[in-house]
């Protein structure tokens, strides 16, 4: 601490990733990343960049991306705002929408980064428990607040809400929502088309899970153009131009190879398919997901002892130390050998 | 505007950057952007990247970007915070060191975005007048503040502070103290040699102007560790992967090829003094530059007007609507063949 930092920096409780080792020694199955690489469309890309004009500014409207998306999506142009990832996004979105006098609502087990924005932009926050079974009930979510936040699915429990339960809690609220998409590709069913419908629905997608680049750092929020334009005064506050040259090169390459992102979706779900009937045969409790991910907690053996069992024998997965979700492993779906490495490990460990 | 925006979003007053048309119409003067490439070192960096790793997430400490610049600039990695541009770092120390009860002080002419800053995040300031002759005395920031803030060279004036005035500045300063280097590298005197005595001194540069790397968005800041640890504490508070793999990996080709790099510097620097002996000759005051743009007004026609007439000759110049300088224009240095068409055109518009 130095008495030059600021009041709000001194209180700050900063998020804490997931370990991210930069040597190859672990099987990496601990912060959702996507075990396959971006598409060959992306390499192309890269490596046919005009390196020259790196010199120049980006496009500060990043329109070329933006319009990319809107063909993608079926949204406008102006429908969309794009972001150096999604916490980027989620950031500047506290900021333009949950400052009002009433704490805003979050699901109590969430993407815990949530509360830290909440901390940065001094947001009351309420926060409300999941249901037995780790169920967000769109029902808690009435009454007075100052927004609503919600990961479908929801992250670390990888759970998703039916669209016509996200229409529900929509048709009951007066205050934004924010409906996060990070997982969305993953089994469950967007919120995109209900824009139109909602003038206080914003949509947040991210290019980090299902497009395999987590690594170019690229989310984007979709809601209609009153919302965006908040977005875009909060943006150019901050840093006029988020994205640089090259990522927005490698954003529209990915949108234009459909096939290779189906293809990848699609191995992703059936590996965690099969890895979730391994896990039960292991006495493990699978909560039903529609993410790159399950999150399941042994009958027996706690989360802390499993997770350090798995770091020893080569294996990287996240535990959260967080009250009801303790002995829970989240377990990112990597490749089909990974989880069979992962099975194996597990097996000699129990 | 919409009932959804929080309050201090109706209140910004954003930043708006020089044009960045998309097509190759003009001769671009107008954004202080490199008129060479970035080193060839950048370019193999980028041909040769393994694109395969983007579906990893970044580091999230820049680990290997911080230790390339703690081996250019001779201090430690834990004195270097690096940025998706200067502007976000610029943005998160205004954050982690701006908001205290008094108002913080900062030259009535300089860089446009640090007011936009401080109403972003509610902290007060109060403008310190330049000289008549356009020049920062640092006797006029003494006395109580919340901080204070200095582009050297200024920005849009392009006149360096000497390094003894820096000295007196801090010995006289109980509050933080950011030095802005945008501009350091054509010609002025850098403070990161005081660092080790001023753990007050916050130096902040970036790769957009003397690297030709704009399009890659990457800013530093420079200071005690205890300085750089507030601003990871905001970092991790808004975004933990702010560098994008791509982006780290051709800052740290830039900082390798430092031949290249004083060969371009030295150019710009170059074609500056003749630029300036030409406007000169067309009646221009020229500010003393120390920056890779002039700040000149004619002695007859206003600035607006003389901006206009070069555009519609195809050369984009930025000229500031505000008081004390409507009849300057601030002229980014070009290759000699652009500041030739510049003169050019002056001459047939004078």
């Amino acid at each position: 601490m130095s008495k030059y930092w600021s009041d709000i920096v001194r209180q700050l409780n900063p998020y804490v990733p997931g370990e991210q080792p930069q040597d190859q020694k672990y099987i990496k199955l601990n912060t959702n990343e996507n075990p396959y690489p971006p598409s060959p469309a992306v390499a192309s890309a890269i490596q046919s960049y005009p390196v020259e004009s790196l010199r120049r500014y980006p496009d500060p409207e990043s329109s070329e991306l933006r319009q990319a998306l809107a063909n993608y999506t079926g949204l406008e142009a102006e429908q969309i705002f794009v972001g150096n990832g999604s916490d980027e996004v989620l950031a500047h979105s506290f900021k333009a929408f949950f400052q009002g006098r009433d704490a805003i609502l979050l699901a109590d087990i969430g993407y815990s980064f949530y509360p830290v924005y909440c901390s940065l932009y001094q947001v009351s926050y309420a926060p409300v428990p999941l249901d037995s079974r780790y169920r967000i009930d769109v029902a808690d979510y009435r009454g007075a607040n100052g927004g609503i936040i919600i990961a479908n699915p929801n992250a670390p429990t990888g759970i998703a809400l039916t669209l016509a339960a996200i229409k529900d809690l929509l048709d009951h609220s007066e205050s934004l929502v924010i409906i996060d998409e990070a997982y969305i590709d993953f089994g469950a069913e967007s919120a995109t088309g209900l824009i139109a419908q909602y003038p206080n629905l914003l949509v947040i997608q991210t290019f980090s899970k299902s497009r395999s680049l987590a690594g170019i750092r690229l989310g984007y929020a979709l809601g209609q153009p009153a919302l965006i334009e908040a977005l875009n005064r909060v943006k150019n506050s901050f840093n006029s131009y988020p994205l640089d040259r090259l990522a927005s090169a490698t954003a529209i390459a990915s949108l234009q190879d459909d096939e290779y992102f189906q293809l990848c979706r699609k191995r992703i779900i059936d590996t965690r398919n099969r890895l979730n009937k391994n896990l039960l045969d292991l006495d493990f409790e699978v909560l039903p997901s529609s993410s790159n991910f399950l999150f399941a907690r042994h009958a027996l053996r706690g989360g802390a002892d499993l997770y350090a069992g798995l770091k020893k024998a080569g294996i990287l997965v996240r535990h959260f130390k967080a009250s009801r979700i303790e002995n829970f492993l989240r377990i990112s779906i990597g490749t089909d050998d990974e989880c069979a490495a992962l099975v194996k490990a597990l097996n000699a460990l129990l």
